[in-house]
């Protein structure tokens, strides 16, 4: 077979652009060997020129704008690796595919956000957007969605998907300290962002689940339209009352089939220690799925970092040179016109097993207030807890009720916080013992 | 897009078979929005026409002579899943291959012997034939080490491969009952077959490991080469033993790469109880790869059952409209003509630390013979321990060695075995701490 040559244009030369050129340089034997290809890199662009990288960029043809990189004759693909949501990662992806340049990206926010649009661009131009680096890093789980699974209906997927909050949340179990104190050090590591925003708070994990609900339900999932809460609430007695239950806490994406609607959101749930999704610490990312013939699987591997990331970017270089998926272009697996919005299922509606953590000054009638607000809204307790015997200092009433809508767990949580011997708002979390 | 229209014979109705027809009945539109294509069966064909099956064959064309089907006009694949490693499943596959048409089979027996026979003709004849669904059910390893992981370099492979034995070593560990009682027991629920031969005694593992390295490492691996060791000789006591330090004992399928030469087998090991691949449990399959770049990922789900394996046939038959891999056409990844013979490392020479298991008469001078005969050999002692103290009742001597080559415990063994006070082989187990 005579050897065909990929001309690939890199934009973005950080960990992950840089890890993409380490692949070509050092495993390009193998990659020719599998694919019977061979990958050029016929142009490099990034913000800053001249800094400290573990590659020689010297060795590639420099672009200042890299909207003049993908004008270049005969580029094949466009590695985008800058991130951001909109700006200039945006406009010169959308610049390729108004070629016809295929792009692959490990950009979520940008996928999330704008992912039909541009799979819309990519369709009118016959060609396509791939993304498989833009959800848990090195894990094969949009192809394994795209041909791997891709003969079940999904009917649940379950995803740790950000790894400074797995890691925050390991090391706040392994070592019973605060949500803040171990954040300060995951920064200092550099597990963490100097602004952790977009990690704490479920954003990142946001992203990735609306990706993957997208590719599973064949649907478009509005971002804004989401459910998503972060891991910035946690206390050091929520873990510990999780581990002496049997459970471990885990920021779980999650998308669910109920029939008409679907339920997609990101929340800290309580998962059984037995499970195999319970067994994900530190930074590691895993994708349980749950096909209807398939039954249950799940993909577990780094979800971030230079190698992992690298590695998914260029697997989707590997799958454009075997020309999977090409006569499809269908960057969602579905077509981009097929792409409806998909009916959302309120979270309030949601039943299931709930945890509740109530900040309370320790005075007489505090428990006989907060069971009687329970029971107004019919959430039956099946366990609770008061953990701390300081007077006028707060303590702990930890509660898990018997399965009920979260909209009554919600409502009882809004009228305690507003009783005066209440310190804050309670914190709720959702019980899965249906995960495995 | 217009609708494709992929015309597939299918070769086989046991529950295989008939689950890949259960899919196309209830997944048709599912298939149709995510590939553009429309699956039509235009033959069936098995052993016996009548007998209870949970889908209708009546349906659909039936063909006596599988030969015959395959040379209809316009089969685009034939689905083989009536297993066999020779006889009329090659013939079929044979005669298909020859004619163009692309097969798609659960065969491992056949591929792990014949694949690269079979890779050729296919190759010859500008087509290609897909085994998804002959390693690990429902778990797309197959298509991640020919695309997802394809950008590394596979450093090692271990796998949790045949669901039967995991199953009975689930078992053993959690009634603490005999080898023998749980396979009896696994026969009676269907879980382990009359002849369980190719399930306990590690062949059908093997045959598994021997296609995944082949695939990982772009060379032919001779099966009858390879080293295989089942659960056979495992005792309670060893199970028992191997909680008690902190271990389980997994049947694994290992291949790893050395540099010039490769180790692939299949054995009984012990692996340490917090790794993830230790957590995977009864009839449940995994795989970990460690590659260079996205380092440790694992995949697990169901190894076997209708579901899972008939959700792998037609991942394999996505992937065929879909058109990925075919303009390579290479069965494993690299062409039948690169696929020169792997040169396999001898088990002898691996190194590592190792559990032994000695069934000796309870007499003076018992241990002192044994410890001699490891001194004679270099192997170096970290934990002994005698149970049992019934004079005249073979009593168990287990040992864990420090690191040293298997030849070395093998030899000691050997020599023990001739010992008059100890009973049957010596139970030597590789204990694999470097796994996650």
């Amino acid at each position: 077979m005579s050897i065909q040559t990929c001309k690939v244009a890199v934009f973005g030369l950080g960990t992950v652009g840089c890890g993409v050129l380490q692949i070509f340089e050092k495993n390009a034997d193998i990659l020719q060997e599998r694919t019977g290809a061979q990958f050029e890199v016929i142009g490099v662009s990034a913000r800053t020129k001249n800094k400290e990288r573990p590659v020689d960029i010297n060795a590639y043809p420099w672009f200042d704008d890299p909207l003049k990189m993908v004008s270049l004759e005969g580029v094949d693909v466009l590695i985008e690796v800058v991130g951001g949501s909109s700006g200039i990662a945006k406009d010169v992806i959308e610049a390729a595919l108004s070629k016809g340049i295929a792009v692959v990206t490990a950009n979520k926010a940008l996928m999330a956000l704008h992912g039909r649009e541009l799979a819309r661009i990519a369709e009118d131009n016959g060609t396509i957007i791939r993304f498989e680096a833009a959800v848990a890093g090195g894990i094969p789980i949009i192809q394994a969605l795209k041909t791997g699974f891709a003969a079940n209906k999904v009917r649940s997927i379950y995803g740790i998907l950000n790894g400074t909050c797995n890691y925050i949340l390991t090391n706040m179990r392994e070592t019973g300290r605060a949500f803040e104190t171990v954040l300060k050090e995951a920064q200092d590591l550099g597990y963490a962002e100097a602004d952790p925003t977009f990690d704490v708070d479920g954003i990142d994990a946001a992203h990735k689940i609306a990706l993957l609900a997208a590719l599973s339900f064949g649907r478009n999932v509005p971002f804004e339209a989401l459910s998503v809460r972060g891991i910035r609430a946690l206390q050091a007695e929520d873990i510990q009352f999780a581990s002496e239950f049997g459970y471990k806490i885990k920021l779980l994406g999650i998308a669910k089939d109920y029939g008409a609607q679907h339920y997609v959101c990101v929340e800290p749930c309580l998962v059984p220690v037995g499970t195999e999704i319970a067994a994900v610490e530190d930074v590691f990312n895993a994708v349980q799925i749950d096909g209807d013939f398939v039954g249950a699987a799940m993909l577990t591997g780094r979800g971030a970092g230079a190698g992992p990331t690298a590695s998914a970017v260029v697997s989707d270089l590997i799958a454009h040179v075997k020309k999977g998926d090409d006569p499809s272009t269908r960057t969602f697996n579905v077509s981009s016109e097929e792409m409806t919005d998909i009916a959302l299922r309120a979270p309030e509606s949601i039943e299931g097993r709930f945890y509740m953590r109530i900040n309370v000054l320790d005075e007489p009638g505090v428990l006989a207030d907060v069971a009687a607000i329970l029971r107004d809204h019919g959430v039956s307790v099946e366990t609770l807890v008061q953990k701390g015997r300081n007077p006028s200092q707060p303590v702990c009433v930890m509660i898990v009720t018997h399965s009920i809508d979260a909209g009554a767990v919600q409502k009882s949580a809004e009228e305690m916080e507003a009783l005066s011997f209440v310190q804050g708002a309670p914190c709720i979390l959702r019980i899965e013992d249906n995960i495995s």
